[in-house]
C-alpha cells in the first residue's frame, strides 16, 4: 500500500497504526448523525424520522433515517455507516490508492440528501466520511476524512447561493485562505452531468477526499477538524434558506421546473456519483443507498426556456463562478 | 479483428468485404423507422410525432421522432441513426470484438420506447440494428445484426405477458425450434437491475447480437431476415394489449404503482443499459439518447405491499418464467 502513515499503533484494536480508533470515529459519526437529524425535525416543523438498522454482510451495518412527507420537506435521509472488512482490489482501486489489497478497511460516516417539498427551497446533499487501511499485519496503515456539501437550487435565488457560499467560505477559514478556493473547485468539478454538454447539478459548495493523508495539505488531525466543521455548517448554512423560502408562493410552473431538475439530480447520482455506483456495486443495503433519488421526477424532451425565464434564469446560475 | 467474414468485396462502396452495403442497410432502417412510427400514430389515435435531425460529430448522424403527450401515449420516441467512422480501441471493447481497432464502423438501426398514459397499458421497447467493421484495407470485415423487443408491464395482467411472448415464439419459429428459448432466455438475463438483488424491468421478450457473426448460429442472411421478422411483431405483439387495456379505469393507486416501475426503469436505463451508456459516453446527441427515460417517476423509501396487492402481483410476475 502507498499511503502508509508513520504513526503510533495501539490507538484502538480495530485501528492499530492509526490515530484515531475504530470506537472513537464510529463516536464521531453518531454525533453528527444525531445533530444533522435533529436539525432536519426541527427545520420541517412537524416531521419525524424513522430509523432502520441493517448489517452489512462483509461486516458492519447502518442506520438509516428517513423522513418522509414531512410539513416542509418531502423527503430527507440520514444515513450512518459504521463498515469493516478486507480490501479487495476493486476497493483498493476505488479508493485510488496506488497500490494495496490483502489488508482490511474501517471506514464510518454520514450523508444526508434533502428533498423539499416547495421548489422555492433547494435541494441540500452532505456527506462526511473517515477511512482507514491497515496492510495484512495490521500494524501499518493509512487514514484519510472525505466529504462536503452542495446545494441544488431549482428556482433562480442567486442570493441564497451567495449565502451559502459566504458561510461555507467562513467554515474554511480558519484552515487557510487557500481551502475554500480548493474544495470550491473541487465540488464545481464533480457534481457535473458530463453526459449533458457540462451541465452543474447544483450551484456546488465544497468537496474534499483523502484529507488527512500525504500530500493532502493537511494532517490527520487538521483533516478530522476540517470534516467536523463542514459537518456543521448545515444550520447556518442551509437553515436560513429553509426559513427564508418556505412560505414563499409557487404554483405548476414552479414546480414543473423543480420537477425537471430533479430529473437532473437522478441522472447524476445514477450515471457519475462514486458514492451511488459504489453502494450500488457492492452489498450495501439498496434503499439506503438510493435514498437520495427525488420522491418524484420528469423528463420532458429537449426543452427549451425563453430567455429571461425563470427556467433560463436557473440554468444560467448553474454555470460556476465565485459566489463567495 | 478476430470476426473476419470471408465474404466478397464490392457490395457497396462503404462496406467492401460485405454482404450488404451501406446505402441498402440506410434504406433498412429508414423503413423500419417509417413503419414504427405509422403503427404508432395510429395505435395512439390522435398524436402525432415532430422529428428532429441530428448530426454525429465523428461521422452521421438520427433522425429522432418523438410524439409527446398523444392521447395513448404520454411519450413515444422512435430513434433512426446512421452512423460511421474511425474503430477505436474502446468501441471495439464495447463491441465485444476479441481484437481491432484501426479500422472503421458503419451501423444503422431504430430504437423505440412507448411511455403510454395508463398504468393498464404496458410499457414497450424494440431496438434493431445492424452493425458492420473493416480492418484498415477496407476490404475484409465482419457483420452482425442485434436487437430485441420487450414488455414492461405497469399493471399485473399475465394475459398481455402470454399473449406478447405467444406472438414473439411464433415470429421465431421459422428460424428454429431453439431461437425463441435461446434469444428469450438472453432478454431475461440483460434487463436486469442487479443492484435490486436481481430485480427484472419487466416480463422480457427476446434480445439478441452479433447473430450473424461467426459462431452465432446463423448466417448474415438469416440474421437480417430474423431481424426484420422481430421489427415487424410490433403490431402483433403490442397492438392488441393496447386496444385490450387502454379503456380499463384506473384511478390514484394505479398510477402511483406506474410510476413506482417507472422509477426501476430510470434505474436500468441509467446504470446497466449498455446503449444507452454507450450514448452517454459518446458525441451522440443525449436528448435522443434518454428519450427512452419516462415523462415522470417516481421513488418512495423502502416500500413494502400486501400479499395478493396489486402490487404484490405485479412484482411476482417479473419473476422469470416460460410465458409461452
Amino acid at each position: 500500500m502507498s499511503n502508509v502513515l508513520e504513526v503510533p499503533s495501539g490507538a484502538g484494536s480495530n485501528a492499530r497504526g492509526t490515530r484515531h480508533s475504530a470506537d472513537e470515529m464510529s463516536a464521531w459519526s453518531a454525533r453528527i448523525h444525531d445533530e444533522l437529524t435533529a436539525f432536519f425535525e426541527a427545520a420541517d416543523d412537524g416531521g419525524r424520522f424513522r430509523e432502520d438498522v441493517w448489517e452489512r454482510p462483509g461486516g458492519g451495518g447502518g442506520w438509516t433515517r428517513v423522513m418522509a412527507e414531512g410539513r416542509t420537506f418531502e423527503q430527507v435521509g440520514v444515513n450512518r455507516s459504521v463498515v469493516h472488512g478486507a480490501l479487495g482490489r476493486e476497493l483498493a482501486q476505488r479508493l485510488l490508492l496506488a497500490e494495496g489489497s490483502g489488508g482490511t478497511f474501517f471506514a464510518t460516516g454520514v450523508s444526508i440528501v434533502c428533498h423539499p417539498h416547495s421548489p422555492r427551497v433547494p435541494i441540500v446533499h452532505q456527506n462526511v466520511r473517515y477511512f482507514a487501511v491497515h496492510d495484512e499485519e495490521g500494524t501499518a496503515a493509512a487514514e484519510w476524512f472525505g466529504g462536503g456539501i452542495d446545494l441544488t437550487p431549482t428556482y433562480p435565488e442567486p442570493d441564497d447561493a451567495v449565502h451559502f457560499h459566504t458561510v461555507l467560505r467562513d467554515a474554511c477559514a480558519p484552515f487557510g485562505a487557500e481551502v475554500y478556493p480548493r474544495y470550491k473547485k473541487e465540488c464545481d468539478e464533480y457534481f457535473v452531468n458530463h453526459h449533458r454538454d457540462g451541465e452543474a447539478r447544483g450551484i456546488g459548495g465544497v468537496f474534499f477526499d483523502h484529507l488527512g493523508a500525504p500530500a493532502s495539505g493537511m494532517d490527520v488531525e487538521q483533516a478530522r477538524a476540517f470534516a467536523d466543521a463542514i459537518a456543521r455548517t448545515m444550520p447556518d448554512a442551509y437553515g436560513p434558506l429553509v426559513e427564508r423560502r418556505r412560505n414563499e408562493p409557487w404554483g405548476e410552473r414552479e414546480k414543473r421546473l423543480q420537477l425537471f431538475r430533479r430529473g437532473r439530480y437522478v441522472e447524476f447520482n445514477l450515471v457519475h456519483d462514486r458514492g451511488t455506483r459504489f453502494g450500488l456495486d457492492t452489498s450495501a443495503r439498496i434503499e439506503s443507498v438510493l435514498m437520495s433519488l427525488p420522491p418524484m421526477a420528469t423528463w420532458t424532451y429537449d426543452p427549451t426556456f425563453d430567455p429571461g425565464s425563470i427556467e433560463a434564469r436557473l440554468m444560467e446560475m448553474l454555470v460556476p463562478r465565485a459566489w463567495a
